[in-house]
């Protein structure tokens, strides 16, 4: 049964062109809107059968009684601002930022009151952008994280415990978090990851000591797998980046001064600190798999094809 | 037909017992030996049937063809002393580790003159250790890097070509290189890489303000591709980065330069340059995947299971 008779999605990307197609397969939805700023996007959109494109954001948010803005972080407010004045009376506005006290400001300010505002981020995605590398499987057993506003009207808890089945609906398991802690947790397990990856694959391109050319051919031995998360969208990442700056500016603080510290124990060949230091690194791999979060095939099973 | 008659593999872990059953069945020896300095992992190799197990150094190289030393790089001095004197003339030995100046110093020093050695290394292997992780096919369109002695003599030409159709026999493509170039390329495309996945992945693991489990419940987005670099065995990586040193130091440094600005980019919000160097990360991808050297597959293809 559907959760909602009519849904639109603002921003058809990887993240939006998922929600479509997740929301058609799973039934979640019985019309699926859509809209894009940009009119390439909303033409492959059509040529995909993604739903009913719209080429204005009013006329794909009309009726609908769940609106997702799936653009990047910096773009949150302005679609809101767009789609303000096409919102029914009741409908739920929710958003699949990376980062969510910037949102949650940029959003609400531009939301009509008779709206809920319910924030969101699932943590789900490809290093692939646009709408064809969108698919409806990508939230199949992955986080989708809810940071409800603190209402304490029972119609808000009633839009978050809708929109809850809604992911549940697309495949998702749903958290509740408040906006400002899964800044500093995201921070950690996804942020500061690909901030990593960003500078080291950068830094590989213009080295004197070795050839890009050298870097690339023998990539396999550690290098690749750095290469896959800096392949992601750079507007999104700008972004996350721009947006989140103290909880990102804090874990990087902290990742530089245990990196100093590991220069020394090599600089001065303490082989039992690093030994140590390596081991514990070791025992979170089994932690992450024991979770279900990666798979325990060696290489990520890459090498079965 | 084989290239060697009798092999023997000194070390039997993840990359000594692929290259016992990777020989085998490819033909490339007729006889196998094997040796490890520790009473457990000899039984295990028995168990799997890696090849004829022996007891003692001596006796599993007597009358080799070819030895392979497959032990962490700190130890190759110790094992290439303790084949020493069992080594028939004309032997060629080789190696596999990481690291290729200090394992030339270590392993030429501890040969006699009767011996050919010729080092190597497999860019190949997984996150996983000892025997069990063995397989066959490891080695299968990955690089098997040689850094040839600088000898004018034809019969040592002779055995660099000899290894270099052994290592083709087992599916793997040769390069020469240099030594000191080696360790170079290898600082940037693996040790490094290897080094700030262990660093990052030990940080999660004690921060204040987030939990180690929150970090390993949402690690798919991002976090976890750094641990499994990061599960590699910690004695191999020791010894990289004490025998490594400069390179490792130098290329070390360039990274934390590199991310001292763009630390700086973050808190001064310049969002052109964060997105310009994004944007040229995004590109190495494409270079790794048409090197043949990555899958193409959204998420390493890890999510089709």
């Amino acid at each position: 049964m559907a959760v909602f008779e009519r849904i639109a999605v603002i921003g058809a990307g990887l993240i939006g062109a998922s929600i479509a197609l997740a929301a058609r397969e799973s039934g979640a939805a019985n019309v699926i809107a859509l809209y894009d700023a940009n009119a390439e996007v909303r033409q492959r959109a059509r040529e995909l059968g993604l739903g009913d494109v719209s080429d204005d954001p009013e006329g794909a948010v009309a009726q609908a009684d769940l609106v997702v803005l799936a653009v990047p972080v910096g773009a949150m407010g302005a679609a809101a601002a767009a789609c303000a004045r096409g919102l029914k009376a009741g409908a739920i506005v929710t958003d699949v930022g990376s980062v969510k006290q910037a949102v949650v400001e940029a959003v609400s300010a531009a939301l009509p009151s008779h709206a809920y505002f319910v924030p969101g981020h699932p943590l789900a995605g490809t290093e692939h952008s646009g709408p064809d590398a969108g698919f409806a499987t990508l939230f199949h057993n992955r986080w989708q994280i809810l940071t409800p506003l603190k209402h304490d009207r029972a119609d808000y808890a009633a839009a978050v415990d809708r929109l809850e089945d809604f992911w549940h609906a697309l495949g998702a398991n749903v958290e509740r978090m408040d906006a400002e802690r899964h800044d500093v947790v995201l921070a950690v397990t996804s942020h500061l990851p690909h901030l990593i990856a960003f500078n080291i694959v950068a830094m590989a391109e213009d080295l004197e000591s070795v050839t890009e050319s050298e870097v690339v051919k023998y990539s396999a031995s550690g290098f690749r797998d750095f290469t896959r998360i800096a392949a992601s969208d750079p507007t999104m990442w700008r972004d996350v980046f721009l947006n989140n700056k103290d909880a990102v500016l804090e874990v990087l603080g902290r990742f530089s001064e245990d990196l100093a510290a590991l220069q020394r124990a090599i600089r001065w060949g303490e082989g039992d600190a690093l030994y140590a230091l390596f081991d514990r690194a070791r025992r979170m791999r089994r932690e992450v798999i024991e979770a279900g979060q990666d798979t325990a095939a060696p290489n990520f099973g890459r090498d079965r094809s």
